[in-house]
């Protein structure tokens, strides 16, 4: 009893801080730019060490990233668990809801972490790569649910597309809505453009 | 005259010299592996120096990407010129049939620069930042003819996985479409995607 509650005090202290390396690191790229922090100075300001910093994060930039793995999961597993006979679409949308559950509590995060990515074209690229292999990794799921081809590609790369318009309306400063409904309107707007011409 | 027939040939000269380092490039890419191969070879198996190499090409990398800003230019150009009143998705098909043309010759060549792409984890990177971008210009473009948001992004962004999906299939061992038909059955494959859920 005491040692589980030990283990569950640790667990909590290490989220504690991992959540404290990472609002420090935002605020400080915030503040003096990605390029001009380094870790020492964002383990200094969270009250840390930096070897606890690399207990967490690779490196200055892993921990801007540290959710894709979460994120790349969750999507995945929402396509994969999706009921047989799903519409591709559907079980896409399925995971697009996942994501924008996943993201709603964190929008002031996200939009501050985005400033950060937005001014440096290094982390801009590995945004990029992180939306494609997401696409892939949505694409497999796809085919494992024996979707043939191109359409698990397609939607894959569709509702890949869908998000990251979603995700740019969602944190954008005069936006009132909620996640859920920014990936609802883009794939409307989506479906709108597909209609015409 | 004399002096214009001049130009003319070195003009031809300096595309044949370009010519002759791509196709050396991907032949020893293809055979020793890219980070395997150096500039000075390349430049001995096309029988020229490297400093000629480097009046082409910034490194040994960007032999690989040097029609990206022509198909970029391309695109965005088809996307502009579209006749007012036509709709984002006719727009994006118009600038679909462009690109096919531009590669339509040289599915050999884009067979084997992919093989060397699909070998390197740096130039898979460089591949997606490049499509990446082109979605942005297109969409900047579709802006530029009044196309509102979020229908400017997520048509570019459609758009560009119609080409990616397009282009995969078009360079398969076992494809014998044509590119223009393989981006219009990409095409079709996103509209029934979307139809059904």
């Amino acid at each position: 009893m005491e040692r589980s509650e030990g283990v569950a005090d640790m667990a909590r202290w290490e989220a504690d801080s991992r959540g404290r390396l990472q609002r420090a690191a935002l605020a400080l790229y915030g503040e003096r730019g990605f390029e001009q922090t380094t870790v020492a100075e964002i383990a200094r300001r969270a009250g840390l060490t930096e070897r606890t910093y690399f207990r967490h994060f690779a490196d200055k930039r892993e921990v801007l990233f540290w959710g894709s793995a979460a994120l790349q999961e969750l999507v995945v597993r929402a396509v994969a668990d999706a009921p047989v006979g799903t519409a591709p679409i559907a079980a896409i949308v399925a995971a697009l809801d996942a994501a924008a559950a996943f993201f709603q509590e964190s929008r002031e995060y996200s939009r501050r972490r985005q400033d950060v990515i937005d001014a440096n074209p290094a982390l801009q690229e590995r945004e990029i790569i992180k939306l494609a292999t997401l696409a892939a990794a949505v694409a497999d799921a796809l085919r494992g649910r024996g979707v043939g081809e191109p359409a698990a590609s397609i939607a894959a790369e569709a509702g890949i597309g869908v998000f990251t318009v979603a995700f740019a309306r969602w944190i954008a400063a005069d936006n009132r809505h909620d996640f859920a409904r920014c990936v609802h309107e883009s794939l409307d707007a989506l479906r709108a453009v597909l209609a015409t011409g």
